[in-house]
């Protein structure tokens, strides 16, 4: 990599993959959601992760490159612990502020990558491109904060009614 | 893991582990910077996570655990990829990005981190932890807000000043 748009292109090929990987955790977060807002708020994201993969392509076409998904292995990790919470936590209370952690560790990577994109572009001159990472990014902070919200709207207190675990 | 008590030992755990390895992070990302400044913002920031290294000691000692760290594989991912940059990237200008969007990754899933833990530890009670937790998420997202004001302030101008990579 030698010039700032080699890395734009791999910073995209990377989010590019993590929209698409979000895209298969959605489903099983809402699945997994015991408290019925957070439920929504998972379904809700989902429609919008969509509508952000087709923006990525529409990023990738006005850069005349290839529309393709890179590995992040942070995004991996990521998901994995998400994986990890469903498993291991059998209270749905507990569960439910576990699930709301790693969504909010997935938009936090999301919104490091895009405002990171977005100031690119613009020393990249791509106006439109800009337009386009803008309104992802500000879709990715306000799912960040509906998250906060609907935890101190309830789950965080539910989970912490529970008692602690009884050791064996 | 049954209850939030367990659930938040658990990702202090990550967090400590997370903050050891900007610890050891920071000072190759300031001796890869070319922009003066830059390399003086890692450089604080590497005293402020000593810092926070200290207050999550504090932290784990106040809720009667022991402090360890358990490895997060999103901060080993992350940190990887800051070393790819530092490999990868000849030139100076361009590689300066890449380091600051490095960075901001780190600060990211912090950022998320500290904020989970935040809003636990108010439901469980913990108004010292708390506080130790707040102090160091503000550090956090102003760290991460130098960055991107350092980015505008020279760093991303150079950066695409660069021309593109001649194809051998």
């Amino acid at each position: 990599m030698q010039s700032m748009d080699d890395l734009f292109y791999a910073l995209l090929q990377g989010v590019y993959f993590a929209e698409k990987e979000q895209l298969k955790l959605l489903p099983m977060l809402a699945q997994k959601s015991a408290n019925e807002t957070l439920k929504l708020a998972f379904r809700d994201h989902e429609d919008e992760t969509s509508e952000q993969v087709e923006r990525l392509e529409q990023v990738f076409e006005i850069m005349g490159k290839e529309a393709r998904a890179k590995t992040s292995a942070a995004m991996v990790a990521i998901i994995a612990e998400a994986q990890y919470v469903i498993d291991q936590i059998d209270d749905a209370a507990v569960r439910d502020a576990g699930l709301v952690a790693a969504a909010q560790a997935a938009e936090h990577y999301e919104i490091a990558r895009y405002a990171t994109l977005l100031g690119w572009a613009e020393h990249l001159g791509e106006d439109e491109v800009v337009d386009l990472l803008s309104e992802s990014l500000e879709e990715e902070r306000h799912a960040d904060e509906l998250l906060s919200s609907i935890a101190e709207g309830g789950v965080n207190a539910s989970a912490s009614e529970r008692p602690a675990a009884v050791k064996v």
